[in-house]
């Protein structure tokens, strides 16, 4: 039993049929074609060698097929990881040198450690912390320095930058040097993508094709201007040109190999291992779990970190790069009937009989068709309404996400998930840490009791009741200091104080000292402390302590209670 | 009126009687005899020379009195924030050098820099994640270490270090070259110290006096130390016996001078500035509060940072080191019978006379003493019953105050305490990330709900009502969703679930992601999504959402319409 859960295939493999098999190499053969182009092109995105890409697409497939618990799940290089990785490596060597691709290999590698180990100790609710609002602003701004990164190749120039200003800044100066052959080949790429995207399908469904396969076989575009450029390049000896080709790509299948294991350079890339593998987890299991629920199956998330942890460590060790879950690829697996995880390990035989057979015509392509479908694919991460509909439901929430993009676009995309992850954690404590609070009143002629600003409600001159909606802890603790001590100044009359409870999902030892302070001064003005609707778990807690003993009034169970008490008391 | 809120002393100033002034002279007598001996001795404890404790005595208590919002705290150094002046600087530079003395003065600047933006800003709510635990345990833990750095001082040996380790270490290294003079000098104050703290009241008490009089006279007891050692050492030339002096101290008023600006050197600085700024105005605000608690006064935690914040910018400008509000001498202050803060500028007035006349006489008191009074006095801030008491009461609480503890004992005074800000606020957020859940049943015969494995209560088999006891924000919304999809794989005949909100204070942009995702996937299972007992913020947010277009079921104003409704519709 244990064993399924850590090794997924058990489950599905021993019953695994005839038909399920056609499925899964349908699928496969749709995923491979969409694959050789994306990993060649985020190899390149990542300024990374073009086998680097097909590398991570080969055994990291074959591995997540043991151990991921998502059926449908394509694994491999993406576009943000790649950005992400970019990032990384850049301040420690220069794109294309020896350490920067041994870089490469170790950021694999620890980022497939770290996942490892979040699985194994179950800690998939980190992930948590990257709300939706940040990670949804963090793809929409990386998308943004994606392709505008691109731009560089599609204009056949040398400029660079990891932000949005410095890009720009870059390429503006040197957009002078556009080398026409190469931005011909990039735009013809572009309008072609676009074309396919936008145009194919209903083009392909006007020809009596069934729409589904029309959506897949419209989204197998690239392989086409990849194979249509490449001929071109040949053909027509564009690198005499100045067009920049791929170049000569090493054939034959990975080596297995230890990265180094220098400390001083794992330490340098920790940060960035542990940001990357969060992002991808956060993408693939979201990817998972809405694919999951279409078909009625459930992903462990924890379980899907050893999964992602296990195939990033076998690209590790095959001389690859970061992988995870693919959005894109993974909806045209599901889609083209994918079933199981074998799906995956037959790409990966694709992917392999690719790096085997294609590479002389890879070295062929041009960088600028790689540029282009890198641009019409990253468009999509761009989601402007999500900003819009964050903005109408929450200032607060809008607040994480606008720092998350301005910071990933100006300054660097480790600086704008952190920022987005700190500035989430803070406002919700500065949320949480001046709670609503309201002196309540009893609805006449029943036991309900609403705030006395919104409901016309029965008051008691002498007994106040105060509801607190919110757990109160050390960050709201003096707040509900301050808010007690200002009411008992302001109603001199009072000698009794309710706090209406049903709210307070914990009180943790700050709060606890805060309303022993609070009685011990309630005390001090001759005002009664009572606690009223206090809920069993905290409950339990406050049995034993110094609080309930000291405090002058009672324990209520229900605030009627409380009412029926203390009026007939101040009446009598 | 909003004058007198930012200068508190036009609130009592026009009104300040004779009676007034002779309670606040008494009172600043008392605070002088007491102030001289601290002063000095926390300057020691900061690695600074005598002379910077005095100034820190004197210009920032006549500012506190203008811009100060409590009564009767008594601002200069203090023991904590010393040792914390000491961690800051002696990294920078070796103490008693220029450098190390510029450093000090930068660090008050810096420091009262912030505190006066915080106050004007309002964020004096920062200070609230310093929980109790944290807080409490970090200056149990700076008492153990204060106390052990001045072993050296009491044996006349020349030993270092930071943290317990280190300074235990250095100890046992040179405990060999053990001064005996030293030694009596050191041990015998510590005697009659420690039997003025516990014996000399009672028998004062027994010879007739007042106990508040012999109370405070009692807490004299370090001047009488300080000047019979003085008058040993000068007698006995004991410096000649290798017994260390203060030595030759500048006579005379600091000189107003603006410090160094070097950027270098503020930013090293501005961590610690920060934490030193945090850690005293905490500690301020709890003792003032404490204080005019007795007196049914308020303090304004806002005017209170702007108030130390001027007091340590007027220490940057004239030579001194940080200071904050002090617990024994403000309590002293308190049951002297200060009234105003016109007390506090008497004392600056004392401390004053002192600097011009008394330092001939100050170069002869041995740094023992002055090590005999810093650890008579900080042996109160050890309080291990806080630990025993936290323990008992959540083990959460005690993980942060443990981790702060320890890591101030054996790496240093900032790990410490940012090992436990960050811990208890990733606790926090922990535990709000896995929120207490029960499926609700109605206890029959009434309209109240339960949790059903608490209660005998009735079940509707085709609907089940899940209750959150949280509020539902980024931390918790994938657990949300985990939770729902759990249950409903798990119950095949469910047609209906209703999620409880009482205890759902807040639903943030993520959480509302989930509900929608959690909607539209009961919608592919065929079950229905109800919300009951919204609260009327969360349902104000939440009206124009897609989640309430969307949802299949309906929100319902309470659990038992919610009931009526669904299970009359089950029947039928």
């Amino acid at each position: 039993m244990n064993l399924k859960r850590y090794l997924p295939i058990l489950q599905w493999a021993p019953d695994y049929s005839r038909n399920q098999a056609t499925s899964d190499l349908v699928a496969a053969v749709i995923v491979t074609v969409m694959l050789i182009p994306q990993s060649l092109a985020y190899a390149l995105l990542a300024g990374l060698p073009a086998q680097v890409g097909l590398y991570a697409s080969i055994l990291p497939l074959a591995i997540y097929a043991l151990f991921g618990s998502s059926r449908t799940l394509s694994v491999g290089p993406v576009a943000v990881a790649s950005l992400m990785t970019a990032a990384a490596l850049s301040p420690l060597a220069e794109a294309g040198s020896a350490e920067y691709l041994m870089g490469a290999v170790v950021l694999a590698l620890m980022s497939g450690l770290m996942l490892t180990l979040m699985g194994v100790l179950r800690l998939g609710f980190l992930a948590n912390f990257l709300s939706h609002p940040v990670i949804s602003g963090f793809i929409t701004a990386s998308g943004l320095v994606i392709a505008a990164s691109q731009l560089r190749h599609l204009f056949g120039i040398q400029s660079g930058g990891h932000n949005l200003v410095e890009i720009a800044g870059s390429f503006l100066a040197s957009v002078g040097d556009t080398n026409l052959p190469t931005l011909m080949v990039g735009a013809g790429s572009i309008a072609f993508l676009a074309w396919a995207r936008y145009r194919l399908k209903p083009l392909l469904g006007r020809l009596g094709m069934a729409d589904r396969t029309a959506d897949i076989l419209s989204k197998t575009a690239p392989i086409l201007a990849v194979i249509v450029t490449t001929f071109l390049a040949w053909a027509l000896q564009l690198d005499a040109q100045g067009v920049r080709l791929v170049g000569e790509v090493p054939s034959g299948l990975p080596e297995l190999a230890l990265p180094s294991l220098a400390p001083d350079l794992w330490s340098q890339l920790a940060v960035s291992a542990l940001l990357i593998s969060v992002v991808g987890f956060v993408e693939s299991v979201s990817v998972g779990q809405t694919l999951a629920a279409k078909r009625r199956q459930r992903i462990d998330p924890d379980q899907e970190l050893i999964g992602l942890g296990s195939a990033n460590i076998s690209a590790g060790l095959s001389g690859g790069m970061p992988v995870t879950g693919g959005f894109s690829r993974s909806v045209v697996n599901f889609e083209a009937g994918a079933e199981t995880p074998a799906a995956g390990a037959y790409t990966a035989v694709g992917i392999a009989l690719a790096t085997l057979f294609l590479t002389p015509a890879i070295a062929w392509l041009p960088k600028a068709t790689l540029a282009a479908t890198i641009i019409v694919a990253v468009i999509t991460l761009i989601d402007l309404p999500a900003l819009v509909r964050t903005f109408r439901y929450s200032r607060t929430d809008f607040g994480a996400m606008l720092a998350t993009i301005l910071l990933t676009l100006v300054h660097s995309v480790e600086a704008g998930i952190i920022a987005g992850v700190a500035l989430s954690i803070g406002l919700f404590l500065y949320r949480t840490s001046r709670p609503h609070c309201a002196v309540v009143g009893r609805v006449p002629g029943t036991e309900h009791f609403r705030n006395v600003l919104r409901h016309d409600v029965e008051l008691c001159p002498k007994v106040t009741f105060l509801r607190v909606d919110e757990s109160l802890y050390f960050a709201n603790a003096r707040f509900l200091e301050e808010t007690v001590m200002d009411l008992v100044t302001r109603e001199p009359e009072l000698t009794d104080l309710v706090l209406v409870c049903p709210a307070v999902n914990l009180i943790d030892a700050s709060a606890l000292e805060s309303l022993e302070a609070i009685n011990e001064r309630l005390g001090d003005s001759g005002v009664r402390l009572h606690l009223s609707e206090v809920k069993g778990p905290v409950m339990d807690r406050l049995r034993g302590t110094e609080l309930l003993e000291h405090m002058a009034g009672g324990v209520h169970l229900s605030t009627f209670e409380a009412w029926q008490a203390l009026t007939d008391r101040a009446a009598a």
